[in-house]
């Protein structure tokens, strides 16, 4: 059984992960990392060709010549979403050569990867640790996988691989195009999914690095988002993935009266709240009500002509347009979820390329999370304290990732706009399933039902007082949705077996999941 | 006395250098490294504004907050070349503060840095390590640094701050351009010098990171060529150089018949070796007769409609010219050497910034200066074994770095065009006075009086058998030198003191320069 200690926000979290001994969640700002950065061994000219050419014909002689063995990590990234290939040839490959208990660490894992189930029934992957969307969230739920799943955010995988608390043994790159020297780029050629951020962070850390690419070009593969000189062998495969599946699906804006009058609200309260302003930011995540969002918020500027310093993406058509519109000077780009974000990135010098090292890494020297005048997220659960979750559903199961979203709360002003129920079930509750973020970075969560203002957020209260907007207390917008839908959600039922650990952006462990259903 | 043991280029080295054992040059590819890279320390976003501003009121302010005390290692960069206000602004403040025996770590140093004479002599700076051009390392010469000087490569001085040979303790970047959060780039503002690729290593690996800029921008600074992530404090000052004197004075095409017919004898040559071919790639360094070169390159390749894949910088207008008729696909460029190279780089995607880690570290898995077709390159003196000098006078005073030129020995097809004597002082000498490349990775000789091929090029001896060029032994052409002038030269009058080491791009050292003159 799984040793449990109750950390700073009052969850009971696991004392150790894997193994490996855990620091339980200390509150905002409280944890001081020690210690120094992962250090890779030092390599040398001597043992690459000098003439560049790094090519192995196969990926499966590819993880032979890496060394690969029973237990290593290997990692892939998220980029081609639910488009992948690679990921699931990797496994296939190492299944071929008969390795075992292997860690993944994928910056997310989606549907195309349920292949993977049968990998860890066989034994060939002893756990996931990443993003699990889905099939292989809803498997980890049933308490089917063997070693524990740790969810991070973005800046959070960043940061746990720097700090060397995962060691990746081999990395293998998914890449669009590619030179013999493997630096390679997302932004151009069959399979582009823009931009290769997610794997930053494995090219640099990790002790074996692999291309792999359906679209060699002769070197210099321009722009190098991913470094050669971080890149052991180059293997070319005769497609990465399905172009027509890397586009988000949750990029088409909401239809919904409801959610539209959401989004609505969202932009009327920013505009009221003095935030759109000349020179200022935001950044609005993926999904329909966001979209909705950035399209008034987009009408607002026309009609005052003001132009943003930067919008953060998550880019797609709608950012784009602003862009080529002159509405912002930049598009400060951590994934693109369309092929018009993918064009802008290639083409033009004001949709930049980021990471979740610049963006979102909390153990650097600052990042750009903190920057932003204002941020709009998703959550599937608030509670009265402003506490959200956002990997867990309502009866239990892990589902989603975190993606950026915890590294977000730190914006100056951050907004939850979500429905007030989703199929009769409150979304606002006395206390989330999953604690994902801390109450006090959540400063506004608006409703179709009413606007509620973080209490701690006193500066927001007094500005927006007189304001015409639905601003009500949280506690009596969610006493209102259970008069309607006839009293508080059931809270799911849970087994004793932890099956995931949340991670906080300073790699303390802010909460679990426990195995549910079977 | 420094105890000296020999190399395996026949050399006696300094044992020690300023107290840390020195591994002596084991030849070509021989040195295997071991252990791990360096690993700053762990920060947090706790202890930066998240806001983003880490400006600071003064440089000596800087200083003061980076906890600036006797003994420590200072770096700066020297992209501003000899229009650099910045490094004489560190060690006036580092005076003013009154500290004491500091290294100074620059990327090179010129004359505009001479008042450094002077914190010699105060006991502020202890010792330079960085390659000195004129008056520092005259003084250097002559003995009157406390401690040893080393001269590394671009691509060295990288391998020795990743591998943890040099710590720096505070690297001060001259930024031309750069925002509060500390991205900084230099291919615009007032002081625009093109890139700051030599201050990449010291942004990754020093403690403590200061960006100091006169072209203070709102967030974002795009591109941030340094990134803010990796900088603890920003200082804006009126003036960070004279923009003037940022111009390479060698960046002028040599109007001497002897040294245009070097270049005219060079460019045939590698017609005549069959390297001018669709696809290839060149590099020529700075000075009159490289650049002749260039342009005698650049009319065989337009008269055969010849396209190079890339060709590397420092770049100059007329690399710029070479680009922008479509010459070339890219400039892959190191550092820019007039303000059409700054435009360039600024305007043209295919005008690329590199760094000494991609194109030059030894120590990484390849890098680019191997896959060169060609490169084409100055020397102080050349001996029969075709060993080349780059740094030390025939009078045998300190007066030159080693800027890019080791890495580049590596190309597929290393060139000298030197004169074969100098105000009556041969440059085919018996023995190069010192030692800073090894003849078998130099390829080819040039002169006026003919041209020589390495012996164990056999490939190229065929290849030109029978050519209309005047292919000759180097002896004979020594020899024929040396009647003309009236004998060898007078080997130059050394003391006993090692003044300075000069490294090998793997950390070893290959020579050592002894005191000379008084």
């Amino acid at each position: 059984m799984t040793k449990l200690i109750e950390n700073a926000a009052g969850r009971m979290v696991p004392a150790e992960i894997n193994g490996a001994e855990a620091i339980p969640y200390k509150g905002v700002g409280k944890h001081r990392p020690t210690g120094r950065k992962a250090c890779p061994p030092i390599r040398s000219c001597n043992d690459f060709p000098l003439d560049g050419n790094k090519l192995t014909e196969s990926l499966i002689q590819a993880l032979r010549n890496a060394g690969l063995r029973d237990g290593m990590t290997i990692s892939t990234h998220h980029h081609l979403r639910n488009g992948d290939y690679v990921a699931n040839a990797v496994f296939a490959a190492a299944a071929e050569l008969g390795v075992k208990d292997l860690r993944w660490f994928p910056s997310a894992s989606f549907p195309v990867h349920e292949p993977m189930i049968q990998h860890m029934e066989n034994g060939v992957i002893h756990h996931i640790e990443g993003s699990m969307n889905g099939p292989l969230g809803d498997y980890c739920s049933k308490g089917k996988m063997r070693g524990m799943a740790v969810l991070r955010s973005h800046g959070g995988r960043y940061q746990a691989v720097q700090d060397g608390e995962v060691h990746i043994d081999i990395a293998v790159i998914a890449a669009p195009t590619a030179d013999e020297f493997g630096n390679a780029t997302g932004d151009r050629g069959p399979t582009a999914c823009g931009l290769l951020g997610f794997a930053l962070a494995d090219s640099e850390y990790a002790d074996h690095v692999i291309v792999v690419t359906d679209n060699l070009v002769p070197f210099p593969c321009v722009p190098w988002q991913i470094q050669g000189n971080n890149v052991d062998q180059v293997v070319v495969m005769d497609s990465i993935g399905d172009a027509s599946k890397i586009v988000s699906g949750t990029t088409r804006i909401t239809k919904s009266p409801d959610r539209l009058l959401i989004a609505e609200l969202t932009a009327r309260f920013c505009d009221e709240a003095g935030i759109i302003t000349d020179g200022f930011s935001f950044q609005a995540g993926a999904g329909g009500t966001s979209l909705a969002f950035a399209i008034y918020l987009r009408d607002i500027m026309r009609e005052r002509k003001i132009k943003a310093r930067f919008v953060r993406g998550g880019s797609n058509k709608y950012l784009v347009d602003m862009l080529e519109e002159g509405l912002t000077d930049y598009i400060l780009d951590g994934q693109t979820f369309d092929l018009d974000g993918v064009r802008s990135m290639r083409e033009n010098p004001g949709h930049v390329n980021t990471s979740p090292f610049t963006s979102y890494n909390w153990h650097g020297k600052g990042n750009f999370a903190g920057m932003l005048d204002v941020v709009v997220l998703g959550a599937t659960e608030v509670d009265v304290d402003f506490n959200a979750n956002v990997v867990t559903h309502s009866d239990g199961r892990l589902l989603h990732g975190i993606g950026g979203w915890q590294n977000c709360l730190f914006s100056k002003c951050t907004i939850l706009p979500i429905p007030s129920f989703r199929d009769r079930i409150p979304v606002l509750v006395d206390r989330v399933t999953t604690l994902c973020g801390p109450g006090e970075l959540i400063d506004v969560i608006v409703t179709e039902r009413g606007i509620a203002i973080n209490p701690m957020r006193r500066d927001l209260l007094e500005q927006l007082e007189g304001s015409s907007l639905p601003i009500r207390p949280l506690a009596e917008i969610k006493a209102e949705v259970e008069e309607i839908v006839g009293g508080k959600p059931q809270p799911p039922e849970f087994g004793e077996k932890v099956v995931a650990a949340i991670k906080w952006v300073d790699g303390t462990v802010i909460d679990c999941v426990h195995q549910t259903g079977g």
